[in-house]
């Protein structure tokens, strides 16, 4: 797991991503600088591993999934107006709105280049699995903008925007490593539905940590989602089950946006520790958890080769539970 | 050609673009519907079939070029904030921003879905050539937005810039068209060139016609890049071999935005019949279309297979001369 860290770390510093315009070069390098876990790029070559793939094979494509995932963090964050991103102001905010257009567009076009960088027996299956993952990760984006003019989002809604928006590429770094280390169809398949387990379990995580996350850790202050009347988890599971009158207070404070929050944020965190939410949503992440487990238990693989994957999940959901 | 046209035409009425969620795939059906002249598809079929490629195997290819072209447009059209398209609302203005963000993003991931669908033993370099353009076109739409702030300009830099923004997708959906036929390298090459020098002329071509174009058949008002300050060939020309008052008086227009533009547009186009503009850039066009024949004068091919390239071309540059 060390080594898996210090490869994709590596791979990211040997890489120049700075070229002619500058314009449009400089923010994509700023955002590729970042930093950020690099998940889906450790997940890709842990997977590709896991089979006895080389690294030398899947160098680009681990440079192209973290590519493709930080274009879309760019264009989120212009669409959500959101000015920080990992601490650091957003592209849009320390250019333009243009910036943010163009520099995205282009960081998808690079992405593909490093997809393309190598040949493959399977090349066209590869790149079929990164461009439908790219296309659902689209579609889970526009749900969840219509989520937040939509009065009435049930759980199940919510599961699948979730999978779209985000577990898909995790399934898809997975799949995709697994792809190039030649592993058979039906361990491709393990893996990929470990992946959409994990990328679940992960934004159940990432839902509740914003509300009981401790701040130092998790790096933003919490309640934030209650601020911006977001609808995650937490607030339709509680929604659900309410009493009445606690739907009614929990209703209101998500249609109004005080200018002052910090007594709303109070008052809603009063009423989700009143009926448990935290054990809720736990047992949900468990829940996910487990079921990523026995995909992963599935893979017909030794399973020492499982070790450096079993070790990323668990780092993955020991942050500040 | 009235037989490409045809074809063209049909390609994209058997196509179904609308899916779920409707608010991603509405703007992006509405957007490829909007019609145009679809040369890039046209361009595409026609090298296709100068080497005896079979239609079907390209039909995908001929829509994933459009697409692609569809969505510069699309995000072309945001960061100029121009409320129409060939005469219809804009996606930001009929929808919104975000729409034409995230429709944008999809509707070149679809590209890539119509690029992926067949197999083809050249698929690694057809895609590859599909990507280098794509890059190619972004950092045009660069270079375009940096010269709207940068004083000098020189005509090398502003033909470099269309070169990259325009001419690299047309001589790409040419080479595209020729791979899918196994044509030879040096066809391929040749077909490529006449590609850029065809794109660079027609280029120059709206660039004339947007001052001296007949307005009922080039369907906008003229004098348009006048009123916007639009740095085209015409301007960078004009201050090239224009006298010391002339030019100062060409610098001062295009430094100013004054409410009613008629009399700058009229004093613009004085200094523009004095010097005699439109012949320099009717010159400029006629030897970048002489440029263009030469290359596909160089195509191993039989002659009569080169027609229908040639009629298309040539009613390229019929519409308003």
């Amino acid at each position: 797991m060390k080594k898996l860290l210090d490869k994709v770390k590596l791979i990211f510093d040997q890489e120049q991503f700075v070229h002619e315009p500058k314009e449009l070069y400089e923010p994509i390098e700023y955002t590729l600088r970042l930093g950020g876990k690099r998940i889906r790029p450790l997940l890709l070559l842990a997977a590709n591993q896991m089979f006895g793939g080389e690294e030398d094979q899947v160098r680009y494509a681990a440079i192209g999934i973290e590519t493709f995932h930080n274009f879309t963090l760019l264009h989120d964050d212009l669409m959500d107006k959101s000015p920080l991103r990992r601490g650091k102001p957003t592209v849009y905010c320390k250019w333009d709105e243009n910036t943010a257009i163009l520099s995205g567009d282009t960081m998808y076009a690079l992405a593909w280049r490093y997809f393309l960088r190598l040949p493959h027996p399977n090349l066209q299956t590869i790149l079929n699995c990164f461009n439908e993952t790219c296309i659902k990760v689209c579609e889970g984006q526009q749900f969840d903008m219509n989520y937040e003019h939509k009065d009435e989002v049930t759980i199940a809604e919510y599961l699948m925007m979730i999978r779209l928006k985000t577990a898909v590429l995790l399934a898809g770094a997975l799949k995709i490593g697994a792809l190039y280390a030649n592993a058979e169809a039906s361990n491709v398949e393990n893996l990929y539905q470990f992946g959409i387990h994990l990328g679940l379990a992960f934004q159940l995580q990432d839902d509740l940590l914003d509300c009981y996350g401790d701040m130092a850790v998790f790096g933003k202050k919490t309640g934030q989602d209650i601020r911006d009347n977001k609808k995650t988890y937490l607030i339709l599971k509680a929604l659900e089950i309410a009493t009445p009158s606690q739907q009614e207070e929990l209703h209101r404070h998500f249609a109004s946006s005080p200018e002052n929050c910090e007594a709303k944020v109070g008052r809603v965190l009063d009423i989700y520790n009143q009926i448990g939410i935290r054990q809720h949503v736990q047992d949900a992440i468990q829940k996910e958890f487990e079921l990523a487990k026995t995909y992963l238990d599935n893979v017909q693989v030794d399973p020492i080769r499982k070790k450096p994957l079993l070790e990323l999940m668990n780092s993955l959901f020991e942050r500040k539970k």
